[in-house]
């Protein structure tokens, strides 16, 4: 079994991740080499445009590049008893966190079995591997070596954000920014003449949720950017769409909604108003912030209708579940979790009103798969506007992809589909992200053509779609 | 690769859809072949019996044998904003529609790429091949000299529909027949002397549904075909009971009953007789007619159990989503979405009063592959009388077949399952999908062997099960 | 096809279960002869501690010992019109049930085909070829053969409940015991000075939950035992709390709560005792009982942060759901159906109070599905006091396994899992239950290896984990 004993040849190996059965493996190698080198298309993430603003702007070091920003990492050595405070994550007090990035480093290294077959694992090992060129297995033993190589090749300028986004080869990438956002960053990008092409994407969730977390103070800045006075629900649709156009103006091609669930309603204008004034007066209910959300997702739907911008929904997150560390750390610590979700009845209202127009994009996103083949196929391949969005968050995995494929892709079609997005935090895991999902669709599409179920001429053709032309045609990139 | 390059080599391999692994592909390849030729049984689907009253009926040209009636087919091309009008779907007010075939076909055609790796192109492919000796691949190209090849089949005697269904092997084919329906065509087959074997099955949603489009009429219906005056709860049932009759005699076997959700609770006479009061002056509520069909469900039990019919129970559809469609084209468009059912509570009071009864079978259907290993199959690995009906709808797909083995076997045993049904709407399909379901049962089966779950001997007799032995068991055909 | 025909040649495949595909097996087979051999570590069971109180205890006859106890065997006979009086399950009124065991071996035979490829036909052909050396398949003509060898076997003293238990190689072995429950057996075990090591488990689940029959007479048993004169909330938990001191003085490392759903929720002291105070008129309403359970999994959590006893947590199963086999055999007869459970809103009082606290370990078992990858892996991955149990019950089989690692390892990650339970009733299945669940492990890692995911030498340390040292440290055995 030598061939398959050393981490180092597992991970350069070419067939990698691909379905080991013989044929499917050989079908699947041939449809990836096709498509491996063609420039990244990213329509959603979460990458900061600060990053780009500067030609000389650095990562930092090792732990502030890998460990420190990545929740998905630190969560599960949280998990594991490891205090995140051990491993420099910021505590909101100020109060003390391990500063010494080797310290953070050494014991991330120590416990960096935990991530065996996991998908952060398999991120990482690819980061290592492919960017930093590391050829030993981090652990105790190799801690410090890897941490040297790395943090010199960080102190290189070939490693700014900049040229690595030239080297990882992204045809675009769009980033998520909040509605009342200025976009400095993109601005600067845009008038310092280099070349990479990063674009704002609307997110309007801080207003159009009542109960979000300073919702007061969003509203203030709302009127501030937009210029409008926003104080009844004419003058915050007015400020949404002006926003939306500013947003437009910047290149956005499209906006994303988050909610709990994906319940939509529509109101009358009335009652949005009295919600609206209960709400500026502090005293907007539970109810009213679920019925504004639902109403507002419709009223997303309509403005998508009018000025063209393709429309994303996030549901299912059970947002900071655990209080404790919510309050010591803040928000995006590793500590959401999905919730059950539903989208026949919850979707209706918006669907009947604008599912039929075909001005219309409207990408589903889910937390529970369980929604894929009982409600999401079936809507998507009925509904002109529908779109399917890939697998979100814990589910862009090996098998998360799978799973994804194997549900949905009989009922609603191939071409009901968004393509793919990384939707990534961390910028050095884009290549990973995509050459996973590159080789997860490669051995999708060759396990059809091994079972016979469509040709090698249709075979290219789909890897084609979902490497690229997807996420182009559907984002409108 | 030439060996899979070209379309029409993969639809006649002789190893289509099985799993590609090579010992399992071999075994599937050798129980399949035992099978392959065996009669159709085909206990539930909703075929015309008109088709077959007269002996020279035809389909009429391809567009009308394939696209216009097929909604699995259109809904995939308005999904991408191909209008219903455009391939000729009727409108009920009789608005403009295409009426031109060719132009028709061509649309089609040219978006066939639309279905790759779904069930209805895998069910399309199979017919073009197999019915109509189609050599090439459907696409913009070739679109009008395949329309050409099946037009002039189709306007030859041996595409009658008598003569398809000779030629397809059926031994005997259940349609679905409302309640009040006087089984005209039924009786034109019968004193035909032809000998295709076409039996009636009794489906009494629009009577027990006080909800039903035209309930009121249907009642009448119902007094008038049963002879007996239908004014309250007692000769509701009576008449009801005096159906079924009528059907047993006309060779019946089966009831279907469709319901939103499996809910199913018992009702006093006095309180039966009152909501069917409020029904009869048109002011029954919704929860009248939810408890209303509850109670029905356990009485059509109650009568199985008297008369020996078996009871078939599918549950989870979302009828008529989409009212826009609705409104103009009527019911059964491509609207109909699944939602989350639930069993082991719902069932609870029909199964607790019925389900121990040895006389009788109660096929269960779901949209909620959740129900799958969570309550169906321990439910019929325990109630004597709960048997599991095929994968339904959206999941008689190559993968949907997976799911339900996968999900289901362990816990009910294969001899808790009633066989396949196909369904179908569309007449020309039949063999595709009992071909479909052949394989895939094979596959399944040759997978139980490879692993050594069970030997040879054993996978001869599970084959011969599900192909028809299951099937003419259960339903008693 | 020579090589698979034979059944006996089949289970004793040195490959059995294994994934076909040839590499995945190949590594599958060697890194399951790394661990075939290893000791048993059985955390969790439903075995009587009564067998091994005397030396000399047997078996009875093979319908004793294989039939009359095991309702997954004669739950599956039922579901076929099998009554169970035909296969001797006693009656609670006395009445007649079948009594020659000969004639109950016989019916199982004439119908040992229903359990082709179930869990159950696995575990007994296993049984049947490695504990008893039967070489023929059991069939109506081979019934009373097979019989007779099993019954000579019984007979001898090698097959005696200590010798089998020195025979599998149990290293530990832990039993589930009620709060009230005096461990005589255990006593007698221990001071018998046999060296077998079974351990009690605490189960509260008689005495928390206030509608189990006979609650008021478990309370007076509590009283009795833990010499603490229980009428008021107070002394409630005092008496708990007396009881798990004992429990630990025998040995025990953990408790097992039970619930219909996962809800937890914390009362304030006064409301648990006017609960507690309507439980002891007989006056506690449904409302009462779900509230008290919700508070009592709460304090089960905060005793074993004091105590140091682990806590498992089993919900999602409807007992008894039939009630004419309730009322005529009592509980445990087949009838114990899943329902839909929620972790991420249930569990939340418990984890955010207790989640944190890394002296807990509450391990979570589920019958729906669904939560594994929506809520358990998620929750897994976060909270430090969350292990995940095994696939349980109806799904720890062949796909039921394959579901659990497919779901939930990519975000859970192997080491927040707690290793493998038996939760075995039929003493003789344990060797089978751990063999089947050493290749079904020894599988998945090899996918991984195959997939080049993980390399050997971690595939290595997995196989390890999961056979023996996650259910050592996670129980803290």
């Amino acid at each position: 079994m030598v061939f398959i004993m050393a981490k180092k040849d597992l991970i350069s190996s070419k067939d990698r991740f691909f379905d080991s059965e013989p044929t499917t493996k050989w079908i699947a190698q041939e449809l990836y080499d096709s498509v491996k080198d063609v420039p990244i298309v990213s329509p959603h993430g979460h990458i900061n445009p600060h990053l780009f603003a500067e030609e000389n702007s650095t990562f930092g070091n090792p732990s502030e590049l890998i460990i420190i920003p990545d929740h998905y990492l630190y969560r599960m050595l949280y998990s594991q008893g490891i205090p995140m405070e051990a491993v420099g994550v910021p505590r909101i007090d100020g109060g003390e966190t391990e500063k010494d990035p080797r310290k953070i480093w050494k014991i991330f290294a120590d416990n960096f079995y935990l991530f065996r077959g996991t998908l952060t694992g398999i991120w990482l090992e690819y980061e290592f591997t492919n960017l930093f060129g590391i050829k030993r297995k981090l652990n105790s033993e190799t801690a410090m070596e890897i941490y040297d190589i790395i943090d010199k090749k960080l102190n290189s300028p070939e490693y700014s954000p900049r040229k690595m986004f030239e080297s990882f080869n992204i045809e675009v990438l769009c980033t998520t920014d909040s509605a009342t956002d200025t976009l400095e960053y993109h601005k600067k990008i845009r008038d310092s003449g280099w070349k990479g092409k990063i674009l704002p994407t609307f997110r309007p969730d801080a207003i159009v949720n009542l109960d979000s977390v300073g919702w007061k103070k969003n509203i203030e800045k709302l009127s501030e950017v937009s210029c409008i006075d926003v104080h009844d629900y004419k003058t915050f649709i007015k400020s949404l769409e002006n926003r939306r156009q500013f947003f437009k103006s910047m290149g956005a091609t499209c906006t994303d909604s988050a909610a709990l669930i994906s319940y939509t309603a529509e109101l009358s204008e009335v009652e949005a108003n009295n919600i609206l004034s209960r709400a500026f007066k502090g005293e907007a209910t539970d109810e009213d912030a679920k019925k504004f959300t639902a109403h507002m997702l419709m009223e997303m739907a309509r403005m998508s209708i009018e000025d063209g911008m393709v429309m994303q929904l996030h549901c299912g997150s059970y947002r900071n579940h655990n209080p404790i560390i919510y309050k010591k750390f803040g928000p995006d610590k590793g500590c959401d979790i999905p919730i059950q979700d539903e989208f026949t009845r919850n979707l209706k209202p918006l669907l009947n009103k604008y599912g039929n127009d075909t001005r219309l994009t409207l990408i589903l996103f889910t937390l529970d798969e369980t929604n894929y083949a009982r409600e999401m196929a079936p809507l998507a391949g009925h509904y002109p506007a529908v779109k399917l969005g890939p697998p979100w968050w814990f589910h862009d995995s090996i098998n998360g992809m799978i799973r994804y494929r194997f549900n949905m892709m009989e009922t609603a079609g191939l071409y009901n589909t968004a393509g793919f997005n990384d939707d990534a935090r961390s910028f050095p895991s884009i290549p990973a992200r995509h050459d996973l999902s590159r080789r997860m669709d490669a051995s999708w599409i060759a396990g059809l053509v091994a079972r016979k179920i469509v040709d090698m001429d249709d075979a290219q053709e789909m890897i084609n779609d979902t490497t690229f032309r997807l996420a182009k045609k559907t984002y409108k990139l």
